[in-house]
């Protein structure tokens, strides 16, 4: 590489890395947004106000407001996805801890951002299907996960379902925790269930 | 009781009646409005319209919105409750067909308005008080008529818990169920975890 291309690339670099930063401060903005705000309330303007980022630069990553949410809760479901495996690097080690880090998955900002999205795109046909993939994509790589750090052999009969019903509840009391703080019940739950689907998997 | 006190009572009857079945049609239009369009989408003037009410009628029986459809959540889930009590009058019956019964709680247009509401109150301050009573009135009433047609002795350990995680995983199958007909899943998830129910409810 001659020195001329050897500068443009430095330059380059440094460019592309505060592109990046742009982009993740948006899209971390735009899940908080979602989150406190709801869907009405959450536009490309105020979600570059609060990432510190010009409306045009943030019309520059996200050209509409359907591209930046649904990029946003993809964006934060795999960072979720990857902190929840990196908890449990052996994959394996007590299961009643890996069911309670999964109902965590469902308790925080982003599911919040994620059920504003949702339901929206359930009377906003614009989103329906954009949604939609998207809820495929996050539910897939969320029974992946679970399947691997629960240990649960899915070749037999009843285990695939198993996981399933296990994330529905997951779900639900997601949405039981939306507009009061309801952990104390979910940890009685959470410790009950976690010892049921603990005997059923083994 | 005289004549005249006699005439009196027997044109006030059917006014009452009337008036009950004017306030009976908006409840069920403002559930279905709410399901259909959501909280953005329903206003007392599209709930009376729909309900071939006038939009003062609409206004004598519920001064405001939040009025309305609070009103009209409560109504829904008192009728399906009324509803699923009468499919087993027993009390007792096929644990699994219960199962399955109550799960249709979450996956109709009720709980479509409901997650509506609620997801509307998770932002809206003047809503939010009013639809966290609302919640806990509508998810106590559930409580209970699961643990009696589950025949579910709360006075063991964990029985209590154990009933609740499966209401909370109803409702996450309901949620499954916003963006795409969820069925087939659901008849699987469901049919492993009414055996799981039943195993541990013994």
């Amino acid at each position: 590489m001659g020195a001329v291309n050897g500068a443009q690339a430095a330059e380059r670099v440094p460019k592309q890395d505060r592109s990046r930063a742009t982009r993740q401060r948006l899209l971390e903005a735009a899940v908080a947004c979602l989150a406190e705000h709801g869907w009405a309330g959450s536009t490309v303007s105020v979600v570059a106000e609060r990432a510190g980022v010009s409306r045009g630069a943030a019309q520059h990553h996200f050209p509409t407001r359907e591209d930046l949410f649904t990029a946003a809760v993809e964006y934060v479901a795999e960072e979720r996805s990857t902190a929840l495996r990196a908890l449990f690097p052996e994959g394996a080690g007590d299961r009643r801890a890996v069911v309670s880090a999964l109902v965590d998955l469902f308790t925080g900002p982003l599911f919040r951002a994620a059920l504003h999205l949702w339901v929206a795109a359930s009377n906003e046909a614009h989103l329906h299907s954009r949604v939609t993939e998207l809820e495929g994509r996050v539910g897939r790589e969320t029974h992946r996960i679970a399947v691997e750090l629960l240990r649960a052999d899915e070749s037999r009969p009843g285990v695939r379902e198993t996981v399933q019903g296990f994330l529905d509840m997951a779900r639900g009391l997601g949405l039981a925790n939306l507009l009061t703080d309801d952990a104390g019940r979910r940890d009685r739950v959470v410790a009950q269930w976690a010892a049921i689907l603990d005997t059923t998997l083994d």
